[in-house]
């Protein structure tokens, strides 16, 4: 189980392999937009296709009714443990495109970073483990373990149909574990396991008053304004001590314990650099809750987008027809998205005004997971992180959702080892999005530790 | 002072008078985008060379700042009454485009009606004075007045270079009223006289948060959203009884007399019918005040549109950095727009939570007008509607505002005669504006009775 020769590869080779990060980045596969449809299968056959070069045999790029999953397997061993790797190929849309300093489908290496859309989430550290196997292959070192990648192209719109491809090819997934790289370390240079994820549910809301958009001096004054009116319904999600207002909603959230209260106080996390990396002098969190505590074991909701009336240049004297929002909550064990949806649902519809009607659509959701931090496969991180980095990682509940990690939990029984390499700084979801290269490498690395300590602990 | 050939000319004439009107609403003359600069210009040259060709001799484009101003004078007496017809040949922008049955820039006659963007307002009401002085020339007769025409091009946009234009060229405006015809009549047949107008105060509002996109999922919870602070903000500027909570907002509003509440109670407004046709069961008026009362004589806020964070197709976790709205309120006398505009301000500003910065942009304002009823010039309009719709009119105060009539009154000391033909199912500002043909046809009637009862009542 000697890693030595695929790391001497991994370094010989970073800069291939930040090349071929590149090419993938140059591929717009924006998961939401129907008008990228093609680019995002282009996505998936790249990688495919690049699996094959590699020499893995059992590649696939498995249909849906959505966009297809990259179905890829090596399995040197009849009795050692296997990892199922998952990931994503997809990404967030590029918008807001004028905030951009390079074009976000352009890869622009900028003082150690590279800066595109997807930098981060998640090509770039999708893109580690499959440079992971290459070293142990182009090194002719047989990796320790079996390894099945499973990367999908629908993480950015709620992995809608991960869920059916985890029971069709339910015998092709068997493994000890889910190995993913889609999170971020605390700080830079502090290597971090998330146990904890918050999950998700997200709605679209319109509110419709009058049949047809009207002159605001002939009708104003006497007829609701749904912009009005849903800035209150939206308004009433929170009372004074920033907690959200639907009935029942902190109903099943598991009280934290003292000791989680204090681990998460231990934290190198500092406050003042997270306000300032974002322009901000002042957090506003729950009444009692640390911005920790607030951003990672607590549930929130936020509304996403708000749009209605006239919104172009200058003035309209407009009083609209309708008015729409986007809405999302996240949750926490041991909330449920579709209680949590009915909780909402009826809040809103028993505060909408008599004059007024609302459309509640549910776009996606995802439940909340939470991963025991004391067995091997989550030791196993730890040992590798340590190889790499030199420094003890820290186990961390993280406020960010990835619904198919609760899937991989109820479908295949399987829990999931988070160790990802993102920074709070790396902008994911907004524009300049970027990945620093030496993490890119450090991933790598880590990766290449893993399996060999993996295979140690569940000889 | 006979009408007599004027009269039989225009009826002779309609089909050539709907051509032209045609032809005129076929340019896009939407003065608040830039895009659309030259279209306005040449729906002023189009005016001018339309006067030309009439034989009016005096007339120019007059340049201005921003677009041009059309002016044409036909001086026939030297001691008769002068009219000062004021109209705008500007337009609304028509989006929503999806919204209209018909090409909003190609004229479309449907059950009477045409269709088009600016049919109503002010294009079609604007041409009828144009016809009638073409029906007193071509007919040989001459009309009994002086007759200058000052036809703009930004009234959708605040009028914001008219006033300049009263001050530069007063010495041409000489006149003893504003004539106008860009309101409406009560109903369907019931001629009408407005004697007030609401005025305007219209902001833009920026609720900037972090100074970047976030995402929701590692930020949510510890950061205040700019989208729910701006609702609150919106939200908190009424109170449960639909009152405006700005304070001072309603100080200088000048109480209404027991004989105005009963002479608009006595208005024939069938409110039923009033919100049927605009698809409401219920109307949401200030506590205590009609539909009539809170759509004519009371101040009003309503948002007119708001936008910020995603609001493409499908879903985007993201926190946004930044929330916009845009505002106006209706004003009565005695409001003065900047002390309404810095009430709004201070307002806002001390509600702004300590985590956002907001901005609060001017766009254009203007200032409630009311005209004293029994005077002759307001009389020679009820005689002449009389004698054109054998129905004794009706003087109301009206909820739009046209800022430009409060500056007639302070720069040229005039009183305007709004003397309009529109409906409010005209659907002006909205998708299928529209004007009744019979509507165009009457008021022509009307304009060609106005100018003997006016000489008559001022000899």
């Amino acid at each position: 189980m000697d890693s030595t020769a695929p790391l001497a590869y991994a370094q010989a080779h970073q800069d291939d392999f930040v090349h071929e990060l590149e090419t993938l980045l140059r591929i717009p596969s924006v998961s939401t937009d129907p008008d990228h449809a093609d680019d995002v299968q282009a996505a998936a056959d790249w990688l495919a296709e690049h699996f094959r070069a590699l020499g893995v045999a059992d590649v696939e790029v498995l249909p849906t009714d959505g966009h297809p999953v990259v179905y890829a397997a090596h399995h040197p061993h009849d009795d050692a443990p296997t990892v199922l790797v998952y990931g994503h190929y997809d990404v967030q849309p590029p918008d807001p495109l004028d905030e951009w300093d390079h074009p976000p489908f352009e890869p622009t290496r900028v003082n150690g970073d590279l800066v595109a859309r997807g930098a981060c989430d998640d090509k770039g550290q999708m893109l580690m483990h499959v440079k992971a196997l290459e070293a142990y292959l182009k090194s002719d070192t047989t990796p320790p373990v079996n390894l099945t990648f499973l990367i999908e192209g629908e993480e950015e719109v709620g992995s809608q149909h991960l869920s059916e491809v985890l029971d069709t090819y339910a015998d092709r997934l068997d493994a000890d574990l889910v190995l993913v790289s889609d999170t971020s370390m605390l700080a830079e240079g502090q290597p971090t396991v998330v146990y904890g994820l918050r999950g998700l549910a997200y709605v679209e809301l319109t509110m419709q008053g009058p049949n047809r958009d009207l002159h605001s001096g002939l009708y104003g004054g006497a007829v609701e304004n749904p912009i009005n009116a849903l800035s209150q319904l939206l308004a009433d999600l929170h009372d004074e001590n920033h907690h959200v207002t639907i009935p029942g909603f902190y109903d099943d959230v598991r009280p934290l314990t003292d000791e989680e209260r204090a681990a998460i106080a231990d934290l190198p996390f500092d406050e003042a650099h997270w306000l300032d990396e974002i322009g901000l002098d002042t957090a506003r969190t729950e009444n009692g809750y640390s911005i920790l505590e607030a951003i990672s074991v607590r549930p929130t909701l936020d509304v996403n987008g708000i749009w209605g009336g006239y919104t172009g240049e200058g003035a309209k004297t407009v009083l609209p027809a309708a008015a729409h929002a986007k809405v999302s909550m996240r949750l926490v064990p041991d909330q449920e998205p579709e209680a949590i949806y009915d909780a909402l649902e009826e809040a809103l519809q028993s505060r909408v005004p008599d004059t007024m009607t609302l459309t509640v659509e549910r776009l996606h959701g995802g439940q909340p997971v939470l991963v025991e931090p004391d067995q091997p496969i989550m030791q196993a991180a730890a040992a590798a992180l340590n190889a790499t980095f030199d420094r003890e990682p820290v186990f961390v509940r993280h406020g960010g959702s990835i619904p198919i990690i609760a899937e991989f939990q109820q479908r295949l029984g399987l829990d999931s080892v988070l160790m990802g390499f993102g920074l709070e700084s790396d902008a994911i979801h907004s524009p300049n999005e970027k990945f620093g290269l030496d993490r890119y490498a450090k991933g790598i690395e880590t990766i290449i530790h893993y399996y060999p300590e993996l295979a140690k602990r569940l000889a």
